[in-house]
């Protein structure tokens, strides 16, 4: 008897459901999802056990690997099953009823301020880097999820093919080969790019500050979301721009029905969000609300700058569409980079800037010239030939399921009232302790003992989300990560402790 | 008869000097290069003459083979000789009273100005970017005159060994093998810079707007040299910055007794001046002066960002010191970078930015988080093996062989009446034409032809220097080059013609 035979024999056997052949839903995967999560519920898959394999599912119910994958993501990042290297799937165990999330909207004050929190986010994050044992507080993702290997071979190859003239020719806006990558992802997701709009930049960060330098002048007022990127907080500190932060939902974004009143009491220069997975709560906006939101800016005329640098890390069947995509007139400057991806350290970033693209390449050419030569050709080179969307994928499968190991482990070690955020994609969990709780105390105490958290008051221009913090799951979380969660879990029990 | 004696022999025969072994000067190359001067103007070395070789120089006169080169070069650089590839070294013909050079100090006005040419400069570096088929209005050194291969090399080594965690490991302030290269450095040259004040940036472009942006807020002043290289002019636009254009000498640099009024006047809070061979003119400034501009800035409590890109290019004996040589109280912040003297494309920079180190490191991750990991991974390696110095020697002969083929064509093509400095190191000459020459209609007639130029109206506040133009000299004078020059001169002479 064939493997995938006796495998479906063995199914049927355990679980009573026979494989049906054909679908035809627009969401198969989520029709498939929830199949499996009803086998789990019911008790037909117990902890520990193997799930059929992902060529068995496909084949019995006539839909493509990649939508058994999307399933199975979906129901690792709901901590359902987890995947072991080369083993497959495994039921976790986990409870069916899903911890609770975070879902109250947050309610920053209304006034614009120039923020001043400079010094405090410099000394926490130098405080990271000498001592983030667990990688907990890291802004980057692991490492170790990448194709260094690959990468470093096209190095190879881009320096054997580079020419004395690429020093010129690539300048500012950036070498062609890829730009022309560039402009191709944009139109495989149907948004209108043209490769004479975009400009390579040193990381998406480069990128957002050439915009913004672009968009305002001292004492103009920005909208941020809040929480918001501290990033976002030190570039206005920088420019001597005012915040006004937004109400923002946990799991929806931004607040529209917010938005537009900020938008007429402080006529703001520019809006800078994260449509996609914003960070830190990893929030993401309907389809729908992106086009409301850019239909609002459009009807005020106010540009936005879009970060997007976690669009490509998402869980489900399909990256999310940037607000550029509902952007008929040039005036969403999309940011983004490899930095997330595929290559950190590289500093590989673009912005295509619609209507304000000259603005922006004359900046960049005063500001530093142009982007460092090689890594250009060397990602060039690795889009060319090597497996990225596969890449992609197992980087997509490998975060989806450390988010479930992550959440499992706050949920079990963090104290009773403690939620946190399940986004779709991106590698942080925004975690809401009960309101007696400190995060900054927790930093400061953690970081004696070699663990650091990224604390709310980051995150905000006036330290609000003092009872918050994020969590980075881009490292596998067992050994150092997880004697790391218990240690945050044991002392917070201490703060609950009088005194 | 061995070689040498036999070309000895010949030598005294034809010259009637007899070798004499050991000097003992302080210069013995100036010694040197005296004598075989005074060879040519006695006619006892002709027009295309072979000089005795650099082996039976040294061995004759008991001095360093390093010490011949020297005395080659600077007779190169005056235009006597000419080195051909493998073949030693000609006499060239050139007219031995050296043609005049620019000698009066410049004149700006005295207001403090913000810039607005940051349009014009774009436009002119975007044309000059498409159509400079001669190379000859590029800021950039030639890329023929690096060695590219060595440094593919070198990538490919530190593609092989690069480990995960240096992506975080080597965040701002960078890399520290490279960071200890470049401390060592400065340790050779006897300046007191420590491991801890250097800062990896994106290019000394970025390294100067840190700067530059620490030390000011809009609407301050800050002083420049006049001419100034256009990149300070956009910078100071940029950020909404004052120029106090203080009269600068073309070839011993900015006039301290006309900065000095020029402080107590406008107060302003930083000077970003070039000490050694000043972009567009090529100045240096003598030793002394130096000492006492730091003395002199350090009386008002200035800080002075030194930039110094074109150091290492120098064609006398030894480097010229860079003003944060004679600085003790870390007032000098000292910007260079890779870019002109090993690698350019890699935009790799620092600052060693003294007091100022902690507020710059803040900035820059601010800023753009970190400076590309693979090009600073592949300069440490490359220092690490390859023969940086030697490439250096063979980089700095070429660059004084070209500057002198370079100021004969413009003596030989340009109207009378043309005189250009002849800098001592670096790759620009400034080339001032007599006055009712129009360099910016020049550049216009040159460009429909294919030919750019830097005119000189690119290199100050107010669009002066109309009669002067900056000329590259890094590619090879001859062919493309030789004829951009002839129509050069073919569209002054038109420029002389009635209407």
């Amino acid at each position: 008897m064939p493997k995938d035979q006796a495998e479906a024999e063995q199914v049927t056997r355990r679980t009573g459901l026979k494989p049906a052949p054909g679908a035809g839903s627009a969401k198969l995967y989520e029709q498939m999802a929830a199949d499996l999560e009803d086998m789990i519920r019911r008790g037909l898959l117990g902890p520990g056990d193997r799930l059929p394999s992902v060529r068995f599912l496909s084949r019995s119910r006539g839909i493509s690997l990649s939508t058994v994958f999307q399933a199975c993501y979906l129901l690792e990042a709901r901590g359902l099953i987890r995947s072991r290297e080369r083993s497959g799937w495994f039921v976790t165990g986990a409870p069916l009823s899903r911890p609770p999330q975070p879902d109250a909207i947050s309610c920053p004050p209304t006034e614009a301020r120039t923020p001043d929190t400079g010094e405090m986010i410099f000394s926490i994050l130098q405080g990271v880097r000498k001592r983030d044992s667990a990688g907990l507080a890291s802004p980057f993702p692991s490492p170790s999820l990448f194709p260094l290997g690959r990468l470093s071979q096209a190095f190879s190859r881009a320096g054997r093919s580079m020419h004395p003239d690429q020093v010129h020719d690539d300048l500012t806006p950036g070498n062609a080969r890829l730009v022309r990558h560039i402009a191709r992802c944009y139109q495989v997701q149907g948004i209108a790019v043209g490769e004479q709009e975009i400009i390579i930049t040193n990381g998406a960060l480069e990128a957002l500050h050439l915009c913004l330098g672009s968009l305002t002048r001292p004492g103009d007022a920005v909208v941020v979301e809040s929480p918001t990127f501290y990033g976002s907080l030190q570039a206005l500190e920088t420019l001597g721009l005012r915040a006004v932060q937004v109400p923002t939902h946990p799991a929806e974004g931004i607040d529209l029905t917010a938005l537009e009143p900020a938008l007429r009491r402080h006529a703001p220069r520019a809006c800078w969000l994260m449509p996609n997975f914003q960070n830190p709560l990893g929030s993401l906006m309907p389809r729908e609300r992106k086009r409301e939101l850019v239909e609002l800016l459009a009807r005020y005329d106010i540009p936005l700058i879009e970060d997007d640098v976690y669009g490509e890390l998402f869980f489900d069947q399909e990256r999310p569409p940037p607000a550029r995509f509902f952007d008929t007139s040039g005036r969403v400057l999309h940011c983004s980079s490899f930095s997330k991806c595929l290559a950190p350290g590289f500093r590989i970033g673009w912005v295509a800037a619609g209507r304000h693209a000259h603005d922006i390449a004359k900046r960049k050419l005063a500001l530093s010239v142009s982007t460092s030569l090689p890594p250009q050709l060397a990602l060039a080179e690795y889009l060319d030939h090597a497996g990225f969307q596969r890449h992609l994928h197992r980087l997509r499968a490998r975060l989806a399921s450390q988010q479930a190991d992550m959440a499992d482990a706050v949920h079990r070690h963090f104290p009773a009232g403690t939620v946190a955020t399940r986004p779709r994609g991106g590698y942080f969990l925004w975690v809401q302790l009960p309101p007696m709780f400190d995060a900054l105390r927790l930093y400061q105490e953690a970081t004696a003992q070699g663990i650091c958290i990224a604390p709310g008051p980051l995150f905000s221009v006036d330290q609000e989300f003092r009872n918050c913090l994020r969590l980075n799951y881009s490292c596998e979380v067992e050994g150092r990560v997880q004697h790391a969660l218990v240690t945050l879990g044991r002392l917070l029990s201490h703060q609950r402790a009088p005194g």
